[in-house]
């Protein structure tokens, strides 16, 4: 079966990219607005740019009507935002926040949760989340035309906060963190399910 | 527990992301170079960035003594490449191709798998993935200072291929694509331990 992408409309596109590309990461978003709103949304396409400097990076679709979401509208105005990690204890907290609320809704209040000031960014983190990243805006990609432009939103991690009892040795202790993937559709995943493969030892 | 992401070394930067951010889809790239040897390997900072256009990025990290990977070559040199989705059947295959072979091995050959001709781009696809992505090279984004550059290789996809079986209703089935997913350290995870969550009806 041959799929041509440019013939897809906007949800076919979206159908098949989220059907194939996948278990993603999940960025959960916080920003804050020039009216002092804070906003928290989920983003799936999520993923790390580059370790050294690190780098992080997710997309932002534009809304329905084809205007930009706050999650968008707030980064370019704060020129920072904090990626707050979803993991199964807050995964229905996350959901919440991932209707298409009016600008003057705080998401924070919306899903019951707690904002907790950021060290170095302008943006609260989420106290339910055990793992926040701080980031610093360095460029917005643009891909499409109007009315419909997307956008990936790419920044620095100034500091990142770990929950104490996930940290040994250097690293996050996955089994520990249970953090949850999306899939297709409105389909999420667990992580427990694993298993190690070693990377061939090649050369000298 | 706080962590300056800029005080830790390579080795340690990028255990940090690999644990932070998951769990992650793997782009498994197949390239062709300017002699012809066909390249295939596997890389987990990979996302989509835009629905439509489908637009897809993985990074590429230096290799340890700080020369650029076969793929990174590769991908400059033709402009294009093929990603193929992991699935749990192909795993073990996929992580024979991880080692840093010398540039004139044919990881296609070394992990025994079937070159089939890309229908729109120049270097072949793995017949033994249910997904195949034919991608054009859009632009490299550069991270860090020499030696060490990481790079995020940016494509559109312009054909897709999949497997008879698992498509339906225009989506891929995810419960029949089993495909792995890249945690930290040496792990990964399959992806049919699934929940559903509705998205939140908001606003008119």
């Amino acid at each position: 079966m041959k799929i041509d992408l440019a013939k897809l409309d906007v949800a076919g596109a979206h159908g098949f990219m989220v059907g194939a590309i996948l278990p993603r990461p999940i960025a959960w978003v916080s920003t804050i607005g020039e009216d002092g709103v804070c906003n928290l949304a989920p983003f799936s396409f999520f993923t790390g740019l580059s370790s050294k400097p690190a780098v992080v990076g997710f997309g932002v679709g534009a809304k329905r009507d084809g205007r930009k979401k706050d999650t968008l509208v707030n980064v370019e105005f704060s020129k920072d935002f904090v990626i707050n990690i979803v993991t199964e204890a807050i995964g229905a907290a996350m959901n919440k926040t991932s209707g298409e609320y009016p600008s003057h809704v705080d998401e924070f209040k919306e899903a019951g949760l707690t904002a907790i000031k950021s060290d170095l960014v302008k943006p609260p983190r989420v106290a339910e989340s055990p793992v926040n990243l701080e980031c610093r805006l360095l460029q917005i990609l643009e891909f499409g035309a109007p009315p419909r432009i997307n956008r990936f939103v790419i920044g620095e991690v100034l500091l990142a906060h770990v929950r104490d009892d996930l940290w040994k040795n250097g690293v996050i202790q996955g089994d520990k963190l249970r953090a949850v993937g999306r899939m297709g559709e409105d389909f999420y995943c667990r992580t427990l399910d694993r298993f190690e493969m070693k990377r061939p030892k090649i050369g000298p």
